[in-house]
């Protein structure tokens, strides 16, 4: 999958923007800018950030086809010079990055490209997409992993995915974000997501009846005998079924799997029979249109659920389905190599961005090991641990908080040097257990579904005496 | 992109109940699978197919590759023998599917699979994947360019598609549904898909100021001068700066693009504007988080806009993103050929399946050539246009209706037969035409967004017998 090239999945108007610089020989110029998201999908506290391995792989692979360059000529906009430019594009700048796996927050750089412009246009779009995708995917099963508090949860929801790569790295990101394993084969081929499944109702429905189909299915798979139990009735029928089956096979440590109805009902129901008929091992799979908030209702309704199958509402994050991250100029430089920042204003305080080139340290209180708030400063910047910090909100600036005896861990890392790959591409599994310890660190209160407290990203006193220089002078200097 | 190998993008519990049938000898045994979905998203009164050309694409390329096998090997689930079957697993079988484009409703086949039981299994994830991911996005779109009345929409939403499918398919899918363009250049490489675009707010930001960016950009692009008119303020600079580039460098039919602030108040104001300065042919394009009510009341309110850029809520569909088609098995056939109907049973009426193998037509009065309703019948049944036919609600069925002078259109084409494609698939301006047409066709009540008149969707008498009969009998003979 990692090899597919992505190169003209891009806006069109990178390319007339990028065809313009080049006339105007503008090409070589250096900018940066910030890929940051606004608002936390679905009103929590925090987002997940993922989806940076595909974008390596797509700055890779980042390379026009004679093809493309074909195509691009048919449009009869852009300069034969500027094509014959496309034919040995490559990415040559540098990327920092947060790592796939952290916790995020509004404002905030995650990602930050300085590379010429042209590249740095031509690579905005796939960039968006593929942290927009993976950051919404692991936000959205973390939530929901959150709420099945130490129960499995799978990801069922390829079919209903939008589209292959949403399927198969969608998986990927629900992984991360805390999914004990998918039903999307193929992302276990690519990226060792444990893939694991046993019948649908079809299955059931191709036997004479439930009891032939049950027992066919347990001789042939006798240590993974999941049996889905709602062909026809639960009650009455699937699970008196599965205990005669699971009784006259020796299989102690079985599951039953329900689909439909009313999963708190029909889980203490199905617990009753079990252990009634000396199967306290067997267990109880619930799948059919959950979300964080039906599990979290059902946990506290008493269901007896060991597992979670979750689909569709996963897989398409379907109560908040967009995540939007944008990429915005920070900076350009100028001859000398001079950083001239830049800054998009707007009557709406959460669009204006944080202008130049930045970093971002994630502030750790050395008691607790819990992160108290994220900082952001210029570049340049050094942050002494040795001494008291004073954190204050950028909006109201009134507020203010000192923190001692904290560490100021820095959040970014190269990831392209003049466009060479410089990171180590971490194991899946080692994503998914730093997510995990991160998401620990955050205090209960940011981890709240609804109405969590507001985790604070501050700014330097350099940088926001710089960002209200530029306000002020905005429109005008601008 | 259609050379992909999407085979193991399937759901695990297909190779598991696969492997069953291999080792219980049962993998020729035929089986008929419909496909159709039971709920119009966003509460409309009809969807829009597609997909087709890709699920096509799919079948086609149907293989495991040596590398898939070696995996899953590694699973420990599957026989040796049932491996090897693996090396040389084709599609065999019969897909019958409507055409793209078709307006469709809930509980009639939208395609139907006849094959091999582990072939009909195998490519049911990647069958309801790719259908529900276009069906879901050009469904959108027809809502969308309903809503503006004849004015263009441009497709904008690839950096909040979910993954690179979800942006290259959605693009061609909103073209089905009707718009003019879109912002995804790959899509115009591979579907033709006319690609758009002028500037970011980071090419005026890129300049010493916005009239500087602007006169720039006339310069390159005399014939295509579209400008972003909002980066620092609308009408106090983005419009007054525009009219002097445009005045200054000849420009009569350039256009503006607003992507921010009120477009109802900023249009009207930015139309007066531009008229008082002699630019009566200048277009002003909205963008910024539209959708199909935004949109409507946009123009209810008198907006000024020639065209509308629309972005994450078609490219996800984002106030309903799922596309709930399902797959379910509808007849077995014994070992002399004879169909032995399947039916799944719910307490939830629009759950329980049409059994048996079915034809769907559309009913067609011969005096306006509307549609009346759709028809579905089994296989063997023939429709006589020369005789009245009463139609029936498969639920109140005293609700009955009998119409004469009427064209019964067959929806099902052949695709697949025997393993071999039959279709050719048609061009992409061709299935939008057809959609537009077909859309074109429907009653007015059943296209409104909200509360829309329920188009009916009957079974012929025959059918509708067999269904009861296997209902009152569910559960005993099942």
């Amino acid at each position: 999958m990692n090899q597919e090239n992505y190169t003209l999945l891009c806006d069109y108007y990178e390319l007339t923007m990028a065809n313009g610089y080049f006339e105007l020989g503008r090409k070589d110029e250096i900018a940066y800018f910030d890929v940051f998201f606004r608002t936390i999908p679905d009103g929590g506290g925090f987002a997940i950030f993922a989806g940076l391995e595909q974008l390596v792989s797509y700055v890779r692979n980042l390379r026009f086809t004679e093809e493309d360059i074909r195509f691009l000529r048919t449009k009869g906009t852009f300069s034969e010079e500027f094509l014959d430019y496309l034919r040995t594009f490559r990415f040559s700048g540098d990327i920092y990055s947060m790592r796939e796996g952290t916790p995020i927050f509004p404002g905030e750089p995650i990602l930050t490209v300085r590379a010429p412009i042209i590249e740095a246009q031509i690579i905005e779009t796939f960039v968006l997409l593929t942290v927009n995708l993976q950051s919404l995917i692991a936000t959205k099963a973390n939530r929901i992993v959150r709420a099945a508090q130490g129960r499995a949860v799978a990801e069922f929801g390829s079919r209903r995915a939008q589209g292959a790569q949403g399927a198969i790295l969608g998986a990927r990101a629900a992984y991360i974000g805390g999914c004990g394993s998918t039903a999307c084969t193929i992302s276990d081929r690519e990226f060792h997501i444990p893939a694991s499944g046993t019948m649908a109702h079809s299955w059931v429905q191709m036997f004479p009846d439930e009891h032939a189909a049950f027992t066919a299915y347990c001789k042939l798979y006798p240590n993974n005998a999941t049996l889905l139990v709602d062909t026809y009735n639960v009650l009455e029928s699937g699970i008196p079924n599965a205990i005669r089956v699971f009784r006259e096979q020796g299989i102690t440590h079985g599951g039953i799997r329900i689909d439909s109805g009313d999963i708190a009902y029909l889980s203490k129901k199905a617990r009753k029979m079990l252990d009634e008929a000396g199967l306290p091992n067997c267990r109880i799979i619930a799948s059919n249109s959950l979300d964080e908030f039906i599990i979290r209702d059902l946990i506290s309704q008493g269901a007896k659920v060991d597992a979670f199958g979750v689909g569709e509402r996963l897989i398409t994050a379907k109560s908040d389905p967009v995540f939007g991250c944008v990429y915005k100029l920070a900076a350009i430089e100028d001859e000398l190599g001079n950083i001239i920042p830049k800054i998009k204003v707007s009557e709406n305080n959460e669009k204006i961005t944080n202008p130049s080139y930045k970093k971002a340290y994630r502030i750790i209180d050395n008691k607790t090991g819990q992160a108290l708030a994220d900082y952001l400063t210029l570049a340049d910047e050094e942050v002494d641990e040795g001494q008291p910090l004073e954190l204050f909100d950028p909006i109201s600036t009134w507020k203010k908080k000192t923190v001692t005896d904290y560490t100021a861990r820095p959040l970014h890392e190269p990831i392209f040097l003049d466009g060479e790959c410089v990171y180590d591409l971490p194991d899946i599994e080692e994503i998914k257990r730093y997510c995990a310890r991160e998401v620990e660190s955050l205090w209960d209160e940011v981890t709240r579904f609804e109405n969590p407290h507001r985790y604070y990203v501050d700014l330097s006193v350099e940088l926001w005496n710089l960002k209200r220089r530029m306000l002020e002078n905005a429109g005008k200097c601008e």
